[in-house]
């Protein structure tokens, strides 16, 4: 434990706010509070394998909080286990670089790592404990806010920020066109963002992929406001988001992969609800927009916290778990608890109920009951 | 002169922000300097058909000027000369209801009518003046800044500044994941959002319909970039833009017509540079985003400027003339001036010279050039 | 319970971000969850005494989300156990007017309540329940977060977030000029906003009212800053901050009372430290600023989820009883747990271990250990 | 002009959002558009006499565009003609430091300086040009907007759009409270920055140093509110407003040095009203918040066009002169025209017009006029 002098720390998977504030606590706390040393490894693990990497001083992370993005970089390629090695040839194979993971990290005098990332750069930072012995110390990152083991994640906030002050903006033209207007926001694989920005911008309907949606009930929803002197409605679509029956009810078009690659499920939804309904619907699809910019408050908040608490993992030698917030405090669990598994918004959450109760829609309503109510 | 008593103010065409603005400083200048009353139609011209109409207080005006969109709606029906009269049977008709128009402005007991629209309204605005003899006034109005006879129109800055946003949200992502991010941005016919948002938020490459692009400059300012050790790039797309040749280069796809009406021209030009470059891309596409939100206090003072400007002009009874901006005075123009022509970006221009002095590249570069620069 | 057909509704004291969220939640959720009419009561208290109120429907609501202040009005002169009677002769005779609020209740038809205020307010509820028999429901509000029962309340998050930015600007500036730079925020009896703004911003110096500081910390950190290359410093300081041995510190001066009346503790702080250290400083006092704006996603999400609970509690018969946040859930708890304690910042909490650990000064460091440290 | 080189880059006088935008342009367009090197000089003219200088790459610009303050600092100390020397036994003498600028310029290498600053840092400029024959350019810069010879300058709207978003937050409790709410925004001189602010934030009295007030027309136009049932009230005050008759109006006061030194005028005016009309005012001074921050898109493209110009006057050799703005277009004047006097507010132009038309007060007003008016 008194032996740790020199820890390294990277960034590994997709971008989100407060990677930066994170990347400035562990050195900031490291240096401060334990007067040990901070290694920045550029390009997430691919830095390891690469041996990129460089002291940080407190000067190094002067003016961070502010900023979105990685100062460290991260990367595409980023499994040191299936390394894209590229032959003089030219060829790419993809080969086991963790031997020469190991070999870097003793090269480098690390005793310890942090690791920031996602569900991915966690399961290869738990592998790195567990079979190659490398103590490592995760931080949980993703802007869906759908890791296990953790409340909340830094991000997400931020996310949730930009999507509102999305549908802040479509809610003016919204309403003085008279349109339907759609958004399509992250999740993948769950709801949170879309779920809290439409409590939070006001949303007509929620589509989430926790819950399948039928166009019947997007459309008697649409009538209901129309018939109370609302004729114009605004949506926030998830990208994971699913009418009833699955994504194949789209399944006949030749252009769906295209579509779903560069644009979004929404356009899809969007045509959809136009030929049923003889709606004018736009579409907006918020994309990448969402990973940046500088973090609100509660991202910078939740991103030090993390980032003290790591380096306070790595001084006191408890490896192989990771950061996360409990009841507005912050913990370590096991690595191995969090990953491998998606938290998803439970359709009989307080949130969800309290978003019905206000009105939202979110697409499994009884057609009838919609119809009649004033939302 | 001392004759006008009631003034009838109407917003016509897309959103944009300011609209309430204008509203506002019309009926706070006639009510406050002028001692004359005002009339707020509803739903554009289409109000003075359906006789949608109700007094505007100082009351009804207050806290407006923060609210995006406008109080008085809009119509997509627009024009009442071609009015689509439904008939009892369902079936809809084009019908002349211009002598209606002339009848209703009679009724309502209004001496002159503020007309607050783009092109096509202010064609409308005109023909009013022209052939019904109702005195108009007209109060420029395009998100794009593409109208002619006045240097700036509200909403452009508010547009700038959502686009500029947007850009520097990507610019974090594009950095930390060595990506080149598209944003397209408004501007079917002119590139001054592109031009504007581009040079403030720090775009490497701009697309604009004025100027148009090879893929091969895209690539070979993408390709400089990676020599000077920046693996990423930042393009911003005007809507209207086009390569060399024009858009039938994609015209081969099927889907295209889908995209073009769903997506954005960003999508094919997307697929054009990974096709090409070998690059991942990521494009967004921030539509009527760019329509909506509280106006920025340059759109708020144009605004309310135009909005006393026309209050006087119709007070005066200088009717058949718009307000415009030259020089950063208000002035008015005759109507038929400004309508019928697009103000597009000059490609030689100081705005264009002055981006490409800071490496700013639109694609109609000398690739060799291009390929040798810093930028 | 079944008997419930009308709930009032009141805002009483100071404004906070989030107010109209609440009233929207509670009038939407009434009459979309529950088919109960809700009647909005005017300027507080006060409104019932003087009887001013009127039914708010859906439409009254729409676009109340993004709006700081309360569409309802609050008042100073709020408690009608005190009303100040203006008498006929103009004098003012404070009498208790609380037998003319229940009269009026009952005129009004209500069945319940819901008081959404601060401690004051809701000690006026607690009353109304207790001595009056008046069904009410409580609603927590304060900008400051010091409402003891419940873990965050709507219009901290907002009041934290302009707080922040504020530092974001102030830093940009301290750091060209090499300057002392010092903000203001709200906090008399509580250090939350300052101790997030603090984290949030990147201060240097933290400066609440549960931590005494001494000037001699405050010097000595600007200067190991100084030795560090960092020749400036941010410093967050709370209203109620005060060295150890208290205010009267700076009591030999006349000036006192009316720069703590109209300016703030921070002008003192400011020129305490000039003299003392000879830096030229400069002071921002945020002020009401914090009061104001578009609350921020947060706030809306929980002041809409405290509505929706205050209705269904108030449908429900489940009287005297406040909604309140407890591990991200919404629960209620008696009023009488709330009211007359404050909920202070714990010196050896997680928080402020997590800002020393990266270098955040509170003013109660030993001199030395700062002297040597490199923050 | 084809020997031009090497051209140092240094900022003078107070923070101003646009500083490293110019910065930026001037290294971008020097490098990339002319070949030219370019050598950045630390904290204003004093890095000219103690030789801090480094070279600019393009990396060391990176990123630049949104950051507030300047990269190069600037210094109090500023003026080379009267330098304060610390003598080896600790006393600082006041020398001619002049020489040594020159030779350091020497030194360096360097064919043309660019000097980026306010009225202050100009005339030094001009002096080294006439005096000394030091090849400068210059680039203004003044968050007040009072600098003649230029329409508009960087910075200007930054502080106006900072100074607009804090009246949106204050108009919200100012209502919802039925307060006055004073706020105080930046000009010494001149009122440009209020005035705009006010048109764009909606303020019912505008304070100006060009326009003295009485409190007669202010409380006059408070109760006329009041009648009107709009028992609030903002007013937006310049540091440099005075009333009729001067600041000595206040001088019985021995408070007032401090206030004026630590809070600002806004103090005084605030208990000046609250002692003649009853009133309960809070008043806000927003001082070097103003200053900071990331520049708007206004600011950004005119600080870039600025730059590339500057850079292009150096390179031409067209020394002594300065960028200005002239109808939307970049010109260049000579500095002399540019220094010695204040741009100040003509009490009769459009402008004001405007703002009196829709209603704003700027207490020089007919108090029955007032009296009657709806405003």
């Amino acid at each position: 434990m008194s032996t740790v002098r020199r820890i390294g720390v990277l960034t590994g998977g997709g971008d989100a706010p407060g990677l930066n504030a994170v990347i400035r606590a562990v050195v900031r706390s490291c240096r401060i509070a334990h007067g040990v040393s901070v290694i920045g490894i550029s390009d997430g693990f691919i830095g390891l394998v690469e041996m990129k990497a460089r002291e940080l001083a407190l000067a190094d992370v002067s003016g961070l909080l502010v900023r979105g993005g990685t100062m460290l970089g991260t990367s595409n390629r980023g499994n040191p286990f299936r390394y894209a090695f590229r032959r003089p040839d030219g060829v790419e194979e993809l080969v086991d670089a963790s031997a020469m993971v190991k070999k870097n990290f003793e090269k480098l005098g690390l005793d310890a790592l942090v690791v920031i990332g996602g569900d991915g750069s966690l399961s290869i930072a738990e592998r790195f404990w567990r079979e190659l012995g490398i103590p490592v110390v995760g931080v949980p990152k993703t802007i869906d806010n759908d890791l296990f083991a953790t409340e909340y994640t830094f991000g997400f906030a931020t996310a949730r920020e930009t999507a509102t002050w999305a549908l802040d903006r479509l809610h003016s033209t919204a309403e003085s066109h008279h349109r339907v207007m759609l958004l399509e926001v992250m999740g993948r694989d769950s709801g949170w963002i879309a779920l809290h920005a439409g409590l939070a911008g006001g949303g007509d309907v929620v589509l989430i992929p926790e819950i399948p949606f039928t166009f019947e009930a997007l459309i008697a929803k649409f009538r209901a406001r129309e018939r109370r002197g609302r004729p114009f409605s605004v949506v926030v679509v998830a990208e994971g988001a699913a009418p009833v029956g699955g994504n194949q009810v789209f399944a006949g078009e030749d252009a769906v992969t295209g579509w779903k690659r560069l644009g979004g499920i929404s356009y899809q939804i969007a045509r959809e609800i136009e030929a049923r309904g003889g709606y004018e619907i736009r579409a907006t699809v918020l994309g990448h927009i969402q990973r940046g910019g500088t973090p609100v408050p509660t991202d910078r908040i939740l991103a030090t916290r993390f980032g003290v608490e790591a380096a306070r993992l790595a001084v006191a030698g408890e490896f192989g778990r990771m950061v996360a917030l409990h009841n507005d405090e912050i913990v370590s669990v096991p690595i191995c608890e969090a990953i491998g598994r998606v938290k998803r918004v439970d359709p009989s959450c307080q949130l969800v109920q309290a978003a019905r109760s206000v009105g939202i829609v979110f697409g499994d309503e009884d057609i009838d009951a919609v119809d009649l109510s004033e939302g």
